[in-house]
């Protein structure tokens, strides 16, 4: 702040003189409106209303006959029946497109996801079978296009490898794996009808960029033993970089597999090549759309004839035909078993869900429609249920085949199943020629997907913007990589609360000053041509006032009556005689806050310093007059605005200067 | 809001003329304040400076030569240095009064603190002769009475009980105590010097009134057992309403004991009697303060000459004479036992410190002088750590005996000094005098002190001015009651915590209005004379926009407007062309609330409705242009006030009415 300048001493006296001359001729001053008492159950029903159904879902029911009200349930539950009604062969025409688009780029893509949640092949097409179909029916989103992902994947194969190893307990091990997609389901269902859809926003948006980057650099790792044709069987099951990158290294005594490398390196190149076309040009959308199945093509025909399987080229080998059979009673349904699926399912639910949902809400708002996230959730849930019991792992929306989906043209969710009427037709007569698919190349088309999900952009941004939302991301990031994927996540979720906290602790405040030639105060800091009055300091509360900041409020606003009052003693200007609390952003008060007040008001009249608030809202107000607060300090002490305040204290002011 | 007659719609027009007309007459619109660049290092330690050192305790120091930097270190580490120089006669004069008044109250109460700990009462005694002299030395509170509480007294009993049983393993027991106090004031040192004393901030006010009032009908119920002279050795180790009342009634058939219950009872109505006197008249603040003294005497010589103890009578038997033996050997540095005191110590540590920061905090704000939270935590660790290494249990502040020093008419810590040496007297000459106080007298000076604590009026007041407080309140209360003291904390913390999550993810909004005859816009909610402007609808967002509440401020935002054209069409008024979102109260934007605004800029271009902001602070500016967000909108839709907005909107607006 530093010390005045007589210059500065004038302008500020003027403008004392004439704002308390112009009060004069404006004796009009407004009070502070008092909202009428709510009572009990309207105050409760509000909050519950605005906490769960804040997007009001059932506006369109309201004042309707009871038919109509039923056929407007079924139409909530199964979207279908209301976009269908509409439905026209120009739109089939762009959701035939997508959807065979998006076939051809989830159909390789299935086998190798279904490698990185410790499963066989075709269990990855069994969930781009069953779940998509479901969702159509269900789903409200028009674009994202349903099956496994590679995230959700390697979660799942982590936890449950933790559990039980799916080498030597192979059969117990798929069990569990259907009974945590079954809980993953009932979670996910569970949370959207009761509405606590919200909870999935308390992992930031920058935790799950880190989360998604950190996951999409493990998986990339975990390719390098398929890539590199390790075959040692002592290869580390743990995630985290060191151990791979030891395993790699220590097996290269062993001799890595050059033909494998071979056809590994190529192919990743042909697919990063087509990612790049894709990206130049976007009319050539399906050029990467097609390349894995052709190189799916190209490889698995050049094993077939060099008999490369033969030189230590590591193929599928083996892959059931026919479409899903039932898993219904695979599922633990008791016993300890319960518990682990149970858990591992919420975890893998929550984070499919998480994808989905942001997914689905970014596409929304590209077309403009809007997303129900918790009807979302029903439909997630709903379909991963069924997936359970059909032999389907945890599916979810995947954000490279949503993409390519929306790209493509998609019109509605038919795209969805134009995709899941592909890969039946896969299922039942093709999966034997992928017998000779050689791994290296899953491994190239996986780390070729994952690769895009590293967001760099979304990092340098992050990091633009804010600080604390780096170390979010990166702390996640490197949770994932150098510790976990368990970790990570917990890293993630961690520093996001730790920031709500924070901010709960550690509200701002800001000294106001006049703008010259307006009856307008500002922040001083951002304002810099602001002035303040003589005599009087005017704080802005940034914040509701709770118990986890009342305490640091308190102190802070008298903090900077301290320092103000320093300035005036060095540079001999009036007093601090009034202390005019802006109360505009401060929603609610809670009892800490009010005994904050208090205490505060006590301090200051030790200094007679007077206690004056401006535009309280109508929470705090009806909460000040309950406590006896407001009869504490005086009725006449509420204003509703800074400028009233000032106005009505500067008459008052006692000249010293 | 209804439906608009004729007539408001000509007043909203009116306003809407004069408005943009007085905006023609000033076409001086001041800019939006974008503060310049902080380097990041500035911007970092600006921040640590408001967590961690918001009361600038550093402030003495500056611009000091080091000779008295040191001597103010000292004065910081040890207060006594400071006040001590001014110290008079006229001062120790009150201290004298206040502190053998608060020696008389603490004597009886120790005895009987010290069995809701399962310890022998000379522990109790101990704990109120060393404690107090460090504190008097370290601490900066002149009115808090240091010794053992009853609250930490049965935490802690209950806690050590969980883990080793009093009666069958009484040494081991006694080392646990000392470890667990050890590692409470290690605790309490450490937050303090790493100045994290706001931590304690996060148990809000009334989930600490609802825990207090619990653990005093807890206390007061376990008293039973004394009172009624039960002596059944089955009686129960539980602290929750259930067993012990079911233990009290199977006990009935065994006999209760008629002599100890008419001393109990006498005593207690005596003690309740004093009570109220000292409470009608202040001036006789003195008569509850020795009435357990003399209760015990008067008891105790009764006792001595009937020879009661043969009739049934639970005596106290045998009390240690002399002063505190060193227990340094007995903590365990090492093993299992470390780890279990350190965990018992951080609950009982923050807890006992919680009660003596609140009171500190209260006392000073009373007297109008500044405690430094952090610093007293020192104190209080340090008096800990000294206590736990001579054979003390965990002391702090009793808000009974420092509200009773305060009206003794203290004056510093002198008063503590004085108390502790009339405990050494005590200890070194008249415990064994104590062998024939009757146990039930002990358990009526608990139960009249615990009493006091139920703090009834402050849970009404809570529950008129906020229900959630008061949801935290009971639920802490009956957590304690009828569970347990660690199940009741929990509850306590996590309603506190539920608290700040549900503030950050539902935060409130408002649509604004034009008060009459002002350029001010307020909730019209709240001024029910606010109007609004045709064509535009005006939001404000009361918090700072984070990832936990972006999606729901935009969904918010959208159905305000979707609301706000249901009523235009229907009145066939101006069609909303205008969203002005008031920005005040948004501190700070992260980078899920920036995608949330250009989310909702893009649904907004489809229903062809211009975003503007108003009034954006220096953190919201900065990051809305570093994200380009500004750009996106153009530059020119950002306005100082509301009232600055709607001036320029105004014109701009295309008739349709």
């Amino acid at each position: 702040m530093g010390h005045s300048t007589d210059e500065e001493l004038e302008t500020r006296e003027m403008d004392v003189r004439s704002l308390s001359s112009s009060q004069r001729q404006a004796p009009y001053v407004h009070k502070v409106g008092v909202p009428p008492k709510q009572n009990l159950f309207k105050e409760f029903k509000n909050t519950v209303k605005e906490t769960f159904f804040a997007d009001d879902p059932l506006r369109p029911f309201k004042d309707q006959p009871r038919s109509r009200k039923f056929i407007l349930g079924m139409q909530a539950i199964f979207p279908i029946l209301e976009w269908g009604r509409n439905y026209s062969l120009a739109k089939f025409r762009g959701d035939l497109i997508s959807g065979l688009t998006i076939a051809s780029l989830c159909i390789p893509q299935d086998i190798g996801y279904a490698k990185l949640a410790n499963l066989v092949p075709q269990y990855g097409l069994y969930s781009s079978f069953i779940p998509p179909l479901v969702y159509a029916f269900m789903g409200s989103s028009r674009d994202i296009a349903i099956g496994p992902i590679a995230e959700a994947s390697l979660l799942l194969g982590t936890l449950l490898q933790n559990e039980i190893d799916h080498v030597t307990h192979k059969a117990e091990y798929l069990r569990l794996a259907f009974t945590a997609t079954f809980f993953a389901g009932i979670i996910q269902a569970t949370l959207g009808i009761l509405r606590l859809g919200f909870l999935i926003d308390f992992l930031s948006y920058a935790a799950f960029v880190g989360f998604i980057g950190g996951v999409a650099i493990t998986i990339a790792l975990q390719q390098l033993k398929g890539f590199l044709g390790i075959k040692n069987k002592n290869f580390t099951k743990k995630t985290d970089i060191i151990s791979v990158m030891h395993s790699v290294a220590k097996s290269a005594h062993h001799g890595w597999n050059w033909q494998t490398i071979v056809i590994g390196v190529a192919f990743l190149s042909f697919l990063l090549v087509a990612k790049c076309i894709g990206k130049k040009n976007r009319k050539l959308f399906w050029v990467p759309a097609i390349a894995p199945l052709i190189s799916v093509i190209i490889s698995t025909f050049f094993v077939y004839i060099t008999h490369a399987e033969k030189e230590g080229v590591e193929i599928v080998r083996h892959i059931e035909k026919g479409i899903n059979p039932s898993s219904v009673r695979k599922i633990h349904f008791s016993g300890e078993n319960l518990a682990k699926g149970f858990r591992i399912g919420v975890v893998a639910g929550m984070i499919s869900m998480m994808e989905a949902v942001a997914i689905g809400r970014t596409f929304a708002s590209m077309k403009g429609y809007q997303l129900d996230g918790n009807k979302e959730m029903v439909a997630l849930g709903a379909m991963n249920v069924v997936g359970s019991m059909t032999s389907c792992y945890v599916a979810t929306a995947s954000s490279s085949r949503s993409a390519l989906n929306y790209r493509a043209g998609c019109q509605t969710a038919v795209s969805n199943i134009v995709m899941s009427c592909v890969v039946f037709l896969t299922l039942e007569f093709i999966t034997p020629l992928f017998m000779y698919t050689p791994n290296a190349v899953l491994a190239a088309i996986i780390i070729s997907a994952v690769i895009g999900s590293i967001d760099f952009q979304a990092a340098v941004l992050i990091w633009k913007i804010d600080k604390f939302d780096f170390i979010a991301c990166m702390g996640a990031l490197l949770g994932v990589i150098f510790a976990s994927v368990e970790i990570g996540l917990l890293i993630a979720v961690s520093i996001s609360f730790a920031k709500i906290l924070f901010q709960a602790t550690r509200p701002c405040t800001a000294i106001l000053g006049k703008i010259p030639r307006t009856t307008v105060y500002r922040n001083i800091q951002q304002y810099p041509e602001a002035t303040k009055v003589p005599g009087i300091l005017i704080v802005r509360v940034d914040s509701a006032i709770y118990f986890s900041n009342s305490n640091y409020i308190k102190e802070r606003i008298l903090r900077w009556l301290t320092d103000e009052e320093e300035v005036t003693k060095a540079s001999y200007i009036t007093n601090i005689q009034f202390l005019i609390v802006e109360m505009s952003p401060v929603t609610d008060i809670d009892t800490s806050g009010i005994h904050a007040f208090e205490e505060l008001y006590r301090s200051l009249q030790k200094r007679d310093v007077q206690l004056v608030l401006a535009n309280p809202g109508p929470v705090v107000m009806d909460k000040l007059h309950t406590s006896n607060f407001a009869s504490l300090i005086g009725e006449d002490k509420f204003f509703l605005t800074v400028a009233d305040a000032v106005g009505a204290c500067c008459p008052k002011l006692v000249e010293e200067a």
